[in-house]
């Protein structure tokens, strides 16, 4: 069961290029992505109202497509407008579409009523296309519910032991809790260490006068998107009062979009705002982010198979899952009212 | 769920040879084909009704197969005649045998109610053995419910798109709707083009002296048997008629017998009887067909792995389905009507 | 279903060595086995009773073990004496321990109420380790349910059919029926052979005066231990009546551990008493073991997949069943057993 009302990242821009037809499972739903020879990107249901063949087999016609299967020609709006052998096409031969907006790189994808779509919705990550900073694309697949990351991500503590070498740090790192609160659609972390020397990896990027105050900010929203605000600056300059003066900073951007109930789409940049003529600073960084999400999927891959042992097991909630039980909890809010709503629906109807 | 009393093809002759033990899932039922000394083919249930091991890797003694799990020996018509240890084996120590007929280098086998099965409805395949005709045998084994792979044979719109450089011809093809009977037990699509020219392949075995008429009749009946007779002769000599005077003609016969609900064997052959003293010509149109074969599994299992994603998907009818709506329907008959003898039955019982 | 109550065997010792954290499933459950500084091994569930991850990707820490998911740390008791950011630990934050008992190169373990875990009922299997004696650890995985391999070790008319050049002997071998008996939580199965040849292998050890008495004495008890006294003496020294002289006898040791439903583990060893001094006679005999039951494993296999195509399938008890039908209702007495005190605790609570 998925949160339908809201917006889900389909793919990154250059996924979906040319003339090539771009299949994706979202949401257990099958989709078939395309660039219009105008430029825009459309979304299909990749599954064609006749015989249910995938569409994404099917071959390019200008902005239409024709499905290889028994020749039915389907234009961007899902209308069919050609059928062999048949002058009438029935106004119901149809697939679904999907309202869709391509920004800062990510194209997000609408799975629910197309009444309700509204763009000013979607989640600010211009980080990923803004000149002033860098960043690669990322994208990893995960054979787990997408829930058993999100718990991963909103979880600071497990940085020093899943992640030793790469983003880890001191195991003392996960003796302090960090300040959780709620936001609209979700939780924010904050965790500020001040007056502390700077990383090997910024000292070597970087200058530093002296000690620096470090932060990590994380926004973790429905449906599952990440925006995190980390970085240091020279103590004393204001930072924890929001200035950012001589700043090293990151803003991550991640976003988990589920492809069935076993499995997840996982999207993320993290750009910088310093070295930003230094591609090789950009690739380690990368290099960095992809190989502690390896590390991720190893732990959380394990712990799939586990839970599904015993279906009856119970998680036990310490201390530090106060982000994680709040974003499960407003996650389980969505997905009531959701019912809701559609048995409304129903009734009204 | 399978029709039961009905005809299927079980092998090809040449599969079931000498002293070797054959096993194929016909139907969901694990069977044990096998040759007698006197030539006659036998089919039993390859599963030993002592604990369950398969026959098929015991051994062959005689007329006899002895399971090498206990060594317990059956006879060809199924009687436990020996086991170890045991002076009087138990009356119901038997396994199930299934009536077969041998016709044509096909092994027929009723799957159903023994006392009910008339060879005497066995279609007519005469032309895989008939010394004026020429073909080879084909099988392939598909991972789909053979309902899929019937629709695909009851459509002739579906060639020009999934067969554009073997089978298909021009897309123009699929704008003509062949036309469309019911027969006993299945349904008949026969499709005429009067005064066009011989094909390339055609007029490369034979010298037409002008235009030809051609023609494609389909009988397509229950379990899923489809005989086919297409060819072409010169204009004007009366093929549509019935005469065939110095016709190149092909009798297609293919068979689908499901072997679980999710996979199906295809037997098939293309008898033609031009150039019959040419290997290398029977040789091209066999592989034509298999060719053919391979592009329409491509794409109906491309199609059961998208209706799997979402079971209640429900099919579109378009003008160009009547044949295969129509053979649906009459699955659906047959499946009903033996369900009701069952109960009936169980009733009387 | 699997019996709770009783010791299976988990582990041979050596698997389970210095350092290393050691996993295992057994009767579904994920199970740590690890050997502590004082060398003696403990047995905790697999699964970090806050997320669920397996503790055996965790790290050692002394005779601790630390989940390398959130750091949470577990003594040998299963107590969480270190969570990260918490002070105080709550007491319900523990996972599971089994009772384990090492004896004879086996480690045993117990599922079910640790209070009734009493190391007496342990079977004797000293052999293994006896310096009188010889044997190689052997351990198989299969894809079965173990009540399926209990059946074949309860069954001697197999061996003929199933191992011709191994284990196997004549056919007629099968023919006479070996005494079966009831004893405490299983059956005894009795056979003996008197004056007859030593077999090869036997004659090329050891030099036999003439003739021999040969038996095979099973004892076969829950939850599926298999304990085989076999052997040859010189003819008219009293074997039967419990004399060994002169005898060259075996003592195999075998244990089924149910894994999964569909899996299970196969500990073994061959010990025999002669040539002792001669290690690849010892070899010799582990491989012709070894040998054997990759013959079992693959018609029990080839059993296994038949049966699962009709769940609905009913054996049909043969005299040669005897003894595995008698240990099939004891086991079922056991789950029978195991069902009411289950309730009753319930409904004492």
């Amino acid at each position: 069961m998925f949160i339908r009302n809201t917006w889900y990242v389909a793919a990154w821009s250059h996924e979906v290029e040319s003339e090539a037809l771009f299949a994706r499972v979202i949401t257990g739903i099958p989709v078939l992505l395309y660039r219009e020879e105008g430029g825009g990107v459309v979304a299909l249901e990749d599954r064609c109202c006749h015989r249910g063949a995938p569409l994404s087999v099917g071959r390019r016609e200008g902005d239409c497509v024709r499905c290889m299967y028994h020749g039915l020609k389907f234009d961007s709006t899902g209308t069919c407008v050609e059928a062999p052998a048949q002058q009438r096409i029935p106004p119901q031969a149809k697939v679904r579409t999907f309202p869709l907006v391509e920004r800062h790189r990510w194209i997000w994808i609408w799975m629910g009523d197309p009444s309700l779509a509204d763009p000013e919705t979607i989640p600010d990550t211009h980080w990923l296309d803004d000149p002033q900073w860098r960043s690669l694309p990322g994208y990893i697949h995960y054979d787990v519910n997408y829930l058993l990351i999100c718990d991963n991500l909103l979880d600071f503590s497990h940085l020093p032991f899943v992640h030793p070498t790469t983003l880890g740090g001191p195991e003392d790192y996960a003796k302090v809790q960090p300040k959780v609160e709620r936001i609209d659609g979700g939780v924010r972390i904050t965790r500020w260490t001040l007056n502390t020397d700077a990383p090997p990896f910024a000292a070597a990027v970087k200058n530093w006068p002296g000690k620096v105050d470090r932060w990590n900010i994380y926004d973790f929203t429905i449906p599952a998107i990440l925006r995190m605000d980390s970085g240091m600056a020279p103590v004393g300059t204001g930072a924890q009062e929001g200035a950012r003066v001589d700043a090293a900073e990151f803003r991550g951007c991640q976003a988990l979009t589920p492809e069935t109930e076993n499995s997840t789409h996982y999207f993320f940049g993290h750009p910088h705002n310093f070295a930003i003529d230094q591609p090789d600073v950009t690739r380690a960084i990368h290099q960095a982010v992809v190989d502690a999400f390896d590390e991720d999927r190893d732990i959380i891959t394990a712990q799939q198979k586990n839970l599904a042992l015993d279906p009856g097991f119970r998680m036990m909630p310490f201390g530090i899952d106060a982000a994680l039980s709040h974003f499960r909890w407003a996650v389980n809010q969505r997905l009531e009212e959701e019912k809701h709503q559609m048995l409304e629906a129903v009734q009204g109807a």
